[in-house]
């Protein structure tokens, strides 16, 4: 069942949310960076706010009692498309855009994309650039919610493999009271990962403006920047190892960083399985691409080449999309190589979208296991994951989910060619958005200005469907959801 | 466990059957197309001939006991892989290609994928062209033994679903009474098919030559031609969807056709599930792309577009891989829809590559029930397929099976584009060799001689890979097979 009151008077606190933020940039520019955009970010707040209370006090009456399973997901898919909405008024009154591209910007960033409209980033009011990186973070610490306290209660996709591993009340199937459980320690973990990035940025040559800036938009993976040439700007490999450090703790399963924490040991990384096999994957690609790049590409030592490998590798893995260098001078299979890398994605839990490793892991499995099978019809073979035993349930759930990725991949390839892309351009824009990933190729590579309004909007909506992990989002669209 | 000797024996029997072959060819051009080919078939005939025969009575005493799981594999590949090369030599002699290329083109008529390195067909020799033709059509019938007599035995990529659907005695585990017991309806079925379409080919006005070769590369879904054009040859629409039915019976599952004709009805074919499914695919594809290409390119009539797009549909869905025009002419969105057409593929248990309508149903299937039990996460759903509940092995092996088709797909594309191809080459000849199809796009339009050497040997495992599907040739990489 679902109660729309009560999905409208939860919407209310995101919305809230969004117009303390605008707020609070409001006074920043007022008082602070002084770049006369202070309005921009007033007035809408002031709208968001007011609306916002007169819901929330008109219905304070109303208790708020525990919500369903698929409340929780219409509320999510809601808040990324509400909030979604509310954070594009600045864009489009600052950086005069359509309002069309202010919420695909928007979307963008709080889905942790980092595909953008915009170009002449630079020469941007100082607010509105931090605006933007500060959205990042914002969405990044909305998906770690959502993804380590929501997804393994509804077993998203098998992500009820998740459960177990999470700190907190897990017998207790009601979502409310878990969700206020796990969000204080979320909270820590994601704010001193990311104090800690800044600090290291600043120490090795950024500007406190920019190191705090792209601090927001590594930890959450999220890959904007203050500067069009992103990362290359800064001409620094120290930055790029600094940068491929906070990638991956993003990209890490934060309940994972929290039990590192807890127990004081950093070993427990390495002991868990998705962790290592997501370290071992980055190193064997990155070490292919480095060879294939000094062989074939202009690098000039195989150590540059190494490093732009590792660089660019945990960038799209990680969907991070940070760009160091021209990838259009790559030779083409590296583009697609990215590409295809990008739906790896990082680890569940984290900020990183693609199909996660856990779920790469598991569809190995499963073809190892068929072929187990093949040899030995009769024989009776489980999944171990992190020594636990895999149920037939959560593989099903598990290859659905990559089915899913795929089918919609070439769905929406194929709806972007109606517009009139490439193929190149509309494979690497669909896979960009679906893995919440950012970077496109061809027409896209400088940035995502070219496309149609239908296609911004088909984009705008991949966004919300990768970083939702599909079903969320699919589920919606079935009877069975409105059904009493 | 394997034994050697009893798979070299079984060898024997398709090596005999390819010398006869060649023997016969050998006479006719001797006697009957006069064309002095004659050597270059009864010179290799003879050796093959000579050798399979002293095997044969080397280890006559030999009883031949029944075969085992994995013999029956191992069997499986190193059939495609010998034929594949005792078919070549012909081909070396008579069209002068390199040993690379030759068993490329004999592996692709044997495996009834249709890729050609060869152009000037038009002027070779009559007995060349026939024997291209015909490697085509007994691939076919090899194929069809394979998958309807084999793969349910062995439950690859969850073919055990057939089981229950053919007829013969299926309580036997032992493969070879049930091979010998299928054979013969098979033959019946197939023979009689392909008579129907040279019949009609050649009522709609072929030569009697071209009448037999395309009926043969029709109904095998095989897609050879005994001209450059292919199918564009003959300017004529009746031709066209002469071809369609026949393509699509060819496609169509023959333990069906067997069943429609023991009980004399054709509403079989509606009443079963699976080509239900695959005429409305085909049905409502084609009139997307014919509105399409109405509208972007360059037809004359909506019955013309219906005409092409119908052809070209049934073409690649079938992966016959036919060409009635110059496909490079149409907008290159086409190009994407029918290359991702081809992974849809044909009815199980019939000559068609590709993934099966089968399996995308119960993958489709499989995400419908996901989203069911999102809502719903304590009910108890089961999959129905023609009325039947699909066990949860058999779902596991097809979404393994999915996944596998889609890694391998990306695999062979990097790995060509590493060869030097773009990356529509790459990932058309990969889709084209993978589902068995045929036809390549961009720099391969025309046909795959600029592959090298390499990538030439990449995509002959390509397609013995995806004819075998997948699973057959994979476990013989794993030490599991090989353990006593
Ligand atoms: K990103
Ligand atoms: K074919």
């Amino acid at each position: 069942m679902i109660r729309p009151l009560l999905v409208m008077r939860l919407l209310t606190m995101p919305c809230l949310w969004m117009g303390l933020v605008q707020l609070v940039f409001g006074e920043l520019s007022f008082m602070f960076f002084k770049d006369n955009v202070a309005s921009n970010f007033t007035l809408p707040a002031s709208i968001t706010l007011g609306i916002s209370l007169i819901i929330l006090i008109g219905f304070k009456k109303y208790p708020l009692p525990s919500v369903t399973n698929r409340e929780a997901m219409l509320f999510a898919t809601l808040t990324w498309v509400a909030v979604g909405m509310l954070g594009a008024i600045p864009i489009v009154t600052i950086a005069h855009v359509s309002f069309t591209d202010g919420v695909f910007e928007s979307i963008s960033g709080l889905t942790t994309t980092g595909a953008t409209v915009l170009s002449g980033l630079d020469s941007m009011p100082k607010t509105f650039l931090m605006y933007r990186q500060f959205l990042q973070w914002m969405g990044g610490l909305g998906v770690v919610i959502f993804v380590v306290a929501i997804l393994p209660m509804l077993n998203i996709g098998g992500m009820r493999l998740l459960k177990a591993e999470t700190p907190g009340p897990i017998k207790d199937d009601k979502l409310s009271p878990r969700v206020a459980n796990t969000t204080h320690y979320l909270w820590l973990v994601y704010v001193t990962i990311t104090a800690l990035c800044a600090l290291c940025y600043y120490l090795a040559g950024m500007s406190v403006f920019d190191a705090i800036g792209h601090s927001f938009s590594t930890v959450s993976t999220g890959g904007f920047s203050t500067h069009d040439a992103s990362m290359g700007y800064f001409h620094s490999n120290l930055m790029l190892w600094i940068c491929n450090v906070f990638m991956v703790l993003g990209a890490t399963n934060f309940a994972l960083h929290y039990r590192v924490y807890l127990a004081n040991s950093i070993k427990l990384y390495w002991k868990d399985e998705e962790m290592r096999s997501f370290l071992i994957i980055i190193f064997v690609i990155s070490v292919i691409l480095a060879t294939y790049l000094y062989h074939n590409g202009n690098e000039h030592s195989f150590w540059q080449s190494l490093t732009d490998s590792f660089f660019h590798i945990i960038s799209f893995i990680t969907s991070t999309g940070f760009a160091a260098t021209d990838l259009s001078k790559w030779p083409v299979v590296t583009a697609v190589i990215l590409i295809f890398v990008g739906y790896i994605g990082g680890c569940a839990g984290s900020t990183a979208g693609g199909n996660k490793v856990i779920r790469n892991i598991i569809a190995l499995k499963s073809v190892g296991l068929e072929i187990k099978r093949l040899v030995h019809p009769n024989g009776v073979f489980t999944m171990k994951f992190q020594r636990r035993t895999i149920s037939g349930e959560v593989r099903h759930a598990v290859m659905a989910f990559m089915c899913l990725a795929a089918l919609t991949t070439i769905i929406f390839t194929i709806l972007l060619m109606f517009t009139g892309l490439s193929f190149m351009a509309a494979l690497s824009a669909t896979a960009a958005c679906l893995n919440v990933l950012g970077p496109g190729f061809a027409e896209l590579g400088n940035n995502f200005a070219p496309l149609s309004d239908v296609a911004t909007w088909l984009m705008s909506a991949a966004m919300i469907l990768g970083r939702l992990e599909y079903f969320t989002v699919l589920v919606l669209f079935f009877p069975v959801l409105w059904r009493q």
